[in-house]
């Protein structure tokens, strides 16, 4: 039966829904503390790399040996290290060690499966967050774990993936465009955090797509089909209300920050990077509430078209069983049956039958059926 | 099939759904700070105006560089400079470094997706707003993008396009009628904001006339198209609600701020504001109960005629179809059939097909569905 | 078709929908602090009465001058002022200049449609609440916008048509009985605003015998009507409702509030009143949850009757039809049929139908059907 | 018509629903203050007993007259008066007299429809509850208007009936058995609100049952009836979490109270009612959830028979339907119909009809409905 | 009939649905403060041991008498006293007595219905836990009342049954593996709480499979036994919530306590944890969401289903019913008619037949019916 097949022509994102459970458990007896990544498995090796920059000029390059690490940290100027890969948990945790991190931090690190959560610590302030990257290519929605460490004039921030999302902002930083290289290392930050907000834009406007056409569909020819896709809409819209709701929390958590850390004009677009995620959440559960009402349209729709079909059924049996019931009792064999013997009882008989049938029409008209 | 065409006498107030996420994608990967104009692409030259007034004198005109600007702000009258389009990010860049604004406010200020806020910096108040403004003509609900900023003598709007809203307000200021001359800018803020409040009281009437049409037809005869209706109306409060939800907090925000700029007794008048804007949430939940309460009647009462419709086949069919099975028995061809050469076999099967429909009629009745 | 017509018989109190939205846009475009009278059109003079006592003595009379108003305030006794009748903006103006009083509360008070609330300015506190009353004559609840204004010794009490609910109040001043001549104007306004909601548990106990019969007529023989009377009071409820939740705030300010002008004795009844509307807010939010359970029953029962319907025709059907064909196929009049002439031909067929017949039976039993 | 009487055989508790609405409107119109008992007319006079104790002895007896209390009260040793009947207004009057008790107090005790509420006046705190009896004899639940005044060392306990329920304390208080004799007057207040806690626990357990028997029934052997209990059911929980649900906030209140009168160790024993308070008002919630997901099960399972009854007919239909017309066909008395005359033509149509019913089969077991 | 038979193969985790109220109930009628144990019977006797450690060493053993305890406690090192079954109430009551322990803590300890808590006392903290243990074998999960008491050094842990889930932390103090030799006794207790928390991640792991099965099931071949495991899912929801959501208070409050008792180190660490159950309720919920619109989905594929069969019904309906009566018309036994005589009146007759089933099958085409 195709009743719940997809169609193949699919055009929503799709997002890999993370076996959340499955990966937890895999901590479990293990000693707090324990470095355990979490995520997929992977070969390539961890790349760290490094920014310097202020007004007047910048450099970059590999990070080799966590010894240079710390030299580089004593500049005035700002330090942004950037870690590719959080799978060798020997390196996190050497980093840890030079800039003296809480081990809980670590752990939060390299757990893909950490609920967004921001700390303020009075040294650094930790953030962690999902970046929901969406490629166009397969239509997939990938979740990234991304951490930031924002200490007085460095940052430090971990992906699972090299990705090219943070280019542009080390484009930015290269170009001198912007205030970037004017401003801080909390300014960097918010960037940062900003470019993924901003990619949770472009999934919600390609749902918003999806959303559009769908209704339209609904509107035009609601097929069966259209069901599976609202239902598959809305399961999608689950996982996104639980990746967009707790950075809410961090976000907020940021803008309120009375951290030395986080200057106070810098503090200002913190308030606007809050505002996207409000406005984010909005979406989303505009889109809930749509979708919803698209479901009980649908299920209207169905039980009206079910009406029509039971309609047609009745006033066809209705009016051509009595007849036919006629037609049968004529066409008995009984030897004594006066009527079938009248000169004109046939043409009587369709007179009878042609009264009932206009007595049925006019009863279904009475009862608007026709 | 016709199931899911809109009629085309709708007369609803239609709402020009805002793609909020596209727009918003427009400015991904920029560096924040870039002022991007997200509305409506747009030709005509932006028109900047002044009106300068206190309790004996007034007087307005164009404002034509941005030089001009600061000499009026120093006199000690109340000067409201009126901003029509912001697509000319130029301009409004220019204001902004006259005014010494906060860079990020610009940005909010020509960001036609932005939310709903205010902000209080202590030299001035800023404050955006989603302007709904209903044409009977084409029964269409425009939105636009207004900002204030609110100064210790002066008051900037800004609008996205030139429009006649505020020149109730202008008129006011030129004739003096009312206590606005007497007023400080705070009161001319108010005004305005006013204005714009008024404006969801005349949409929220349409609809609650519409709504009442609604209920009045599901009363009297209910149709495929009521159906439409109501899911269309529910979409339509969706996106009424998520511009009146954010009001009540840049309106609270006002009626509790304790700048400076607002004078006490101005603020009693926000007070005012606030309390109008929670009346129009107030309305808006009551039609989205409503419209609940007649989806849900609108269903039970499909649910009801197909039991009407299911109990006139089953009586007919229940009737008749015993019957015709004895027609046909005794339409059977056997030779050795004693019945049939009865002297009153026919009549005899009349008189039981007579006693099985009247023990049918009997039954009917006891179950009531006769 | 009958459908959805009302019973003529309705016994429920209906409420007076009040067309929000159309009577607030009258004001749309005025200047602030414009009073307009947003009300009924009402003809007849408005009537201001006084009353002032003390515990020994009282006297009673009609203003005919607002020069006459202040004289009576400065006296120590308790001054009580009722106005009958909004409608006469000039009269309230007057009023609001003899007494000092915030432009912006002239206008809530002649607003019939503002929300109800409560301010405490620091002479006075203003409070203005909806009181909805029943008639028992045509069940009709019709909704009066009325507002008080408590000073240091006296009360002001504006009503939107002369009414007798306040007459109570007034006849325990004149025989001095209860505690009210003992007490200042604090607690007359603790005893006009309970009187007001005393009124809403006589519409609410009336109410509650409706549900309590539609729920009785519901287990015993459910028609069409039940559902509509159950969508009837749904609505009700959403109106009363939005009148009651409001008096919880308004209330509750009063009992909290640390104003010098209700004395602590008076703020102890004040919790009284609040009590009051909590359990009124309980019960409308009971007697919803009641009618939502009644329209799943209603619903559920619907689909119950269906399927029984739905089972009479399957069993009379199935049973029938084969042996319907079974006949048809011996009604044919092929020349070469064996059957036909079998001496016992005719008893076997019938013996065949039976023993179908049977075994359609057993296995209808089984299903549960029968 | 059966479909909605109830079971004979209904073995959950029934709640005496309180007509709320009704007594409240005896009061309309009296001044405030008038004690006005609203409870069931009883007949037999009001008992008051106290019992004085210590760590050491103890006594009790009846109180005869009013002017005994106050010799009583000023004794070092805990004195607990106990009011049986609050419908003799005037014993109430005096016993407030000679307390001095605030008025508004007294009218609390006697109104059988105040809500559960709790407040501290400086000399001694006021609680009034609702005490749920559950009969097993008759199977009803009963409530009842208690209410305590804790003073510095009396406690006065007022029941609406002579009442067994805190005769277990006074067997305790007699017998010297627990920490009693050893505490306070708060502890005893404590004791005495815990049994009436304890009385909610046997009634949930009753009704706990109650849902797993109806759960039970609704997996084997799902009935018309069932429906009605799940009915019943939940309108018995809208009832009883209107009891429990005020006590969140009275026995919070008592929890959190600093009054002088709580002792810090007895305070702690309040702790403990407080959780069992909120684990009532858990088991109140999760009874509702349960009876949602048990209604939700019971539509499903009626639409699955209503498909099951609608594949049976139309199965046997829709093979016998065309059977039945070709059987019609040959039925005719045309007297040129050359396939009658044919040798094999009856033999023939039996090899057409048998192809025409398996084609039916394959296409129905593709389908899966056999 | 097999409606609502459970599959035998059910491969998610069983509850043991605890019976609450009935343990509960045991309890009335006592005087607080006697120690009641509400789990199930317990043969075998109490098993007391201690585990002292510090950086350096660590020595375990059981302990025999009371007596013994208060020697240990005395030490500087952490001492850790596990006591293995609170069926026996002296034993817990000598413990209460030795460490001075509140008696209501006693209560709550041997009270297995006991909400999660938490409370500081100031001499040491009481948290009492629900531990959740999925046993594989028989698929069952059982709950377990766990009480901790965190002194300055000493920490007192109650098991309902001897279990094996703190064996790991045994083994860790052992071995001497992470950090928890070199931390205090509020580490130790953070580590068994984690250990709990954990336990919940291993049944949440099951049930999303669980859930992810049932999905799949639905969308390839939705069953009668789809619609069972849904609503068995969402009973166990139920159940799972109540014990997840108190713990966010229990652990929220170790997060966010101030004693001296807990180290800011460690305190870290019990952030961590609040995270960990922060993101169990979000799976519950999650999880909860998604059965909720697959019960939707389910409902309305049966609805499409009926719709699907009532079409076939209909189309095959419509087309003979007609056919079939024109086909009786013929078959009457009428002396006089004149089209039976006709040369070609029984091709003309199919020919109209054909014209009527074509003009049926356009009709049935234009309604996308076929």
């Amino acid at each position: 039966m195709k009743l719940l097949k997809f169609p193949s022509i699919m055009k929503m994102p799709k997002f890999k829904l993370p076996k959340v459970a499955k990966k937890r458990t895999v901590k479990v007896g293990l000693p707090p503390g324990t470095l355990v990544y979490t995520g997929e498995v992977r070969d390539e090796p961890v790349r760290t790399t490094y920014m310097i920059y202020d007004a007047e000029h910048y450099e970059e390059g590999e990070i080799k040996s966590i010894e240079e690490l710390n030299s580089h940290v004593d500049k005035p100027e700002v330090t942004w290290i950037n870690v590719d890969g959080i799978h060798d948990t020997g390196i996190i945790e050497s980093i840890g060690n030079a800039f003296k991190l809480h081990p809980s931090i670590l752990e939060d690190i390299v757990d893909t499966e950490q609920r967004p959560r921001m700390e303020d610590f009075d040294d650094y302030i930790f953030v962690t967050l999902k970046m929901l990257v969406y490629k166009e290519k397969n239509r997939e929605v990938t979740s990234e774990h991304i951490s930031l460490i924002l200490g007085p004039n460095y940052l430090i921030t971990f992906q699972e993936r090299p990705g090219d999302i943070f280019d542009i902002i080390r484009g930015r930083i290269r170009t001198g465009k912007g205030r970037i290289r004017q401003s801080g290392d909390d300014y960097l930050a918010y960037a940062l955090i900003d470019t993924v907000i901003d990619q949770y834009y472009i999934i919600l406007e390609r749902i918003g797509e999806v959303v559009e056409e769908i209704e339209e569909e609904l509107m035009s020819r609601p097929k069966i089909e259209t069901l599976q896709q609202i239902y598959y809409l809305k399961r999608e819209m689950i996982f996104l209300r639980k990746s967009v709701w707790p950075l809410r929390e961090v976000i907020g958590g940021l803008d309120r920050s009375d951290s030395a850390l986080i200057k106070q004009e810098t503090g200002r677009f913190f308030r606007d990077v809050y505002d996207h995620t409000i406005q984010a959440i909005d979406m989303v559960e505009t889109y809930r509430d749509m979708l919803s009402g698209m479901l009980d349209l649908y299920l209207s729709s169905i039980s009206n078209r079910m009406n029509e079909v039971m309609k047609v059924l009745t006033i066809i049996a209705t009016i051509f069983i009595p007849l036919t019931f006629i037609a049968g009792v004529y066409g008995m064999n009984f030897l004594n049956m006066p009527e079938l013997r009248w000169e004109y009882g046939y043409y009587l008989i369709w007179l009878v039958m042609l009264i009932i049938t206009m007595l049925m029409v006019i009863y279904f008209k009475r009862k608007r059926w026709l």
